[in-house]
């Protein structure tokens, strides 16, 4: 079989990182175009990997009979409407998250999809990173037994800048997302109501933008398991992502990663250095897996995604209902904010 | 000084397990009467600590001269009686909890003992294990920073005999109490509000007894800390104790104890010995330090008990607002329950 | 059955863990009698312990007719006579190391208890430290498979006094007889040959006391074993006790013993506080059991010792062929030192 | 500054794992030309990487003017012709290990590179794995003090064909020639004196071929620091790779490296994953990071190769000595062998 003709819109940070995943698979896919509006970063990435064909204009690579997929690494706002062109063109979508902002739009893209039958990836890396894919395998296999609770934490080592916050649609939207996402992934069911405690611990500007950067939210699912997700925008030992699930037959906990697995003992403690402070280091292996598996499933021959539109706004949704429980001080059912 | 004139209501599980810490302290304290219904026990008890005087009736040893400090392990219902009979006869008090499942009860002995002005110890004995001696030494010294979340997980091994449910005043009182009590400790505020999903996932009959096995409560502080108490009758890997603080500094966690540091990699797994699955063992080091702790305040120039009657209101408080959360689905705060 | 009359020669920091010890089995064992050249040590130990004999002589106490087990805590120079009068007198021994700093009158001792068919226990109290019993547990059960190497490393927090190194028969004697007499423990087979490397690395005093500090030494099992034994008077970090047992079907690792189990992540480092630095700590456990081991195997049916002294001539075999071969760069076997 | 042109001896499973490093870093080196028997491996690999020329002739490669580095993957008998042919080319050299199986052989190609003062990097992968170079970093920064003692381990998940072991020139030069490079390079002294047992205890038809399968070697280094090495050529639990260096200021331990952190706690143990099983899983990074480390070094202004034929020659002579000292009972001075 041919490489698969990719496409990818954005190549900042994140879409050079899924660059390098499809020119690690040569056999499998192959860049044919990139589309960013800044030049110079244009012919770098051409450059590098040897792209044939470059644009200015997402509508021309959606278009291109030389793509096949395309990656959409876009700012937020673009997201919807290049999922739709793509839907609409025939090709196979790869979303970074979050679809919209807005839950009326989230819709618009999800009855697009679904009305075109199209294959539409979007991005939750993490279910495609080893550990918690061994987790959700251990839960799959019955390794916990039936499910009693779940307890997420997921602390990012610094916020971000008091500008990006404005702009980031707020602490459950931007960062609890992939835990909620997680959540549901482990739990196998959704989420029927919400109780939320958050607050400004970490820098008061974050509050004063009309943002949270401590939350804890307690999820009750459908099947009766109970979850907490922890979120603090600032840990001073760096990035903490850990899982810990509960079940008749025992507990699976997935611990944090670790750069190096040295022990240093000395008059003063028994010590290791820091897990991985940057997602991008934490992550390396669940962005490269992910883009392989959006490969392979363009590839197969049901074409059927593993994580979809339903599934972010499952997690758009779970965090809706955070902030207003946040907000009113109640619980909060899943059916009231939708 | 002279060792000080102990006695002991109740020679069952708990008691014998204080006649051997007394014991293991010649130079500091001395058995000097037990008290208990069951003569062969009581003959038993005094053979093996060699204990000049006996009784069955604990008025009698409340009231005898050769008697400093009594330890009340009698049955719950009757711990009320007998701590405000001490007081009214001037002993030291070593109490085992609860101090009543009613709180009336509680707040009369509360007035009792401070209108005494007597030296009143509750039982948590939690306080004085050594791994949370370090967890709540490494918070004083401000090695978490300003804390803004705490874990407590605290599951048994098996649950109760279903006769025991019936009595023990329920999972809230009998079992988290401890936890509870422990994350006021730690987190040195009062709990303002309670909410608490309960359920019954371990044993059915439970349910039927009134009662839940599995319970998760989210606590809020006073000091704007939010902790949560996970809770279940029941862990298939043993008696699974364990705390997360985390702080604006750092993180502190107690993980579980274990009877042995071996590890054995095999074919299958890297893999070591369950933890501790009886508290007793557990907790040795815990009841230990505490009797010495009780005895060293009896001699002590202030008499002030590190943990009192009140400790033991705070913490039955707590429990009620949660039974009252579970049941209505609402949060609950601590000032609607006392 | 009556508890066992013990009586206690020396009632120094070793005698007095050994009287607490016995104390804490009442039912099993009392103290009938304390030996001791100091007399406010003798009295004080009396007063704790409420003990009916006391006295100055090592040989009134041994022939008492009060006394039927004898727990020699005496100077080193004393152990051999004491145990060759208590095997003639009929009396249980429990005997701290070494038997002797001298072959001849090891092989003395030696012939002594065989004739005499005393029951003779000597104090290699590592083989009842929970650890180490379930590490030769898993070797015995096979967990291993057939061993093929075993690493031994025993450093201590700190070197002794230079004035205690001089008198105390060298490291090999001294401390690496509990690791030699572990490694004959495991492996279940006599050693064949020694080859060590030995140097003055922590205090150039040591040096000039004609000792070493620091010792790597293997050794070749008659069942074709090969184990290494790595000593230091010193180590930053506290009492590092560990043992790898590796073989066919796996491996088994007895890691440190820690105060706690407190793990705290800062800016800086993920760490926990160093492991017991002091022997009695690290051993407290082992101290208790090997105790009540000697207590119950006088009241047992066959009488006889776990450990005796074979096994400690076998260790102290082993520590002269190891510094046979430092001095000579030679591997020496053990028929060579005999 | 223009891509190194780069050429590879043979596209096996090294070759190709060294395609894909060059491949991923498209701006520091690209690879001009592959050389291969077995035409369509030559193909294949050209098709995945774009490849612009295939030989089949390993010295029309070694003389391409479009061939500035030369990464030689071939069998070991043409590793020291080739090495020979590229420095008399003028080439950049990075041949995988060993040099050869004969001294003679090594010395020439040592005294070649010297003579022409080429850049020879020697593949010792393990040097640029990112735990050990932690481990060698905490050593070259203090955190261990003055090195008292080094243990390494290296046992391999299951031994090697008994074909391949015949012509592998024996379990010292093929498998512990990596250990004894690391205890070199850790240490920073060459090696004095060996010790060695080694036996045949997992395979019999291992020992049939004249080789061991089982090995344990004491190192004697001019510093003073003694070492020991543990190979076996199986191991139930997979690939242990595990290094400790003590020293005067404290441990620094390098443990095994795990392809997930789950832990899995049941009604048996509380386990985990074995660690990698497959060394090119085990050293993925190690492997990039070599790779990554010669283009850079060819790219240098001084081109000072970090690990080169001297390294190589170093090692094959402790492994010699090691075989020596095996097959005399004695230990065996490095002077004496070479």
């Amino acid at each position: 079989m041919a490489p698969l003709k990719v496409g990818i819109i954005g190549v900042g940070r994140i879409g050079r990182c899924h660059c390098a995943s499809i020119a690690s698979v040569p056999t499998k896919a192959k860049i044919t175009m990139i589309c960013d509006i800044y030049e110079p970063a244009l012919l770098e990435v051409q450059g590098m990997y040897n792209i044939e064909h470059i644009t200015k204009d997402p509508m021309e690579l959606i278009k291109s009979a030389d793509v096949e997929a395309v990656i959409i690494c876009s700012p937020t706002d673009q997201h919807a409407d290049q999922i739709i062109a793509c839907a609409e063109a025939g090709k196979y979508i790869f979303a970074e998250k979050p679809i919209s902002l807005a839950l009326d739009i989230i819709d618009r893209v999800d009855a697009k999809v679904k009305e075109t039958n199209a294959l539409c990836f979007v991005a939750f890396q993490r279910r495609f990173d080893p550990h918690f894919m061994r987790l959700k395998k251990a839960v799959t296999d019955g390794e916990a037994g039936d499910i009693r609770t779940v307890h997420i934490t997921s602390r990012d080592p610094n916020p971000p800048p008091v500008a990006y916050v404005k702009v980031s649609g707020g602490l459950h939207n931007d960062m609890a997302v992939h835990d909620f996402d997680m959540a549901r992934h482990i739990i196998g069911s959704e989420v029927e109501e919400v109780y939320c405690k958050g607050s400004c611990k970490v820098n008061p500007e974050i509050g004063e933008a009309g943002d949270i950067d401590t939350s804890l939210v307690m999820l009750t699912f459908e099947n009766g398991v109970v979850a907490t997700v922890d979120n603090c925008r600032q840990a001073s030992y760096g990035y903490d992502q850990r899982v810990e699930v509960f079940g008749s037959k025992g507990m699976v906990q997935l611990n944090n990663a670790y750069g190096n697995n040295c022990v240093v003992s000395n008059s003063a403690a028994v010590q290791r250095d820091l897990p991985f402070s940057f997602f991008m280091d934490r992550y390396a292996d669940a962005y490269r897996n992910e883009m392989i598996a959006f490969v392979d499933v363009c590839a197969s021959a049901d074409k059927k995604s593993p994580v979809g539109v339903s599934d972010g706004r499952a997690a758009y949704l779970i965090g809706k209902a955070a902030k207003q429980s946040m907000e009113t001080g109640k619980p909060v059912k899943i059916s009231e904010v939708c």
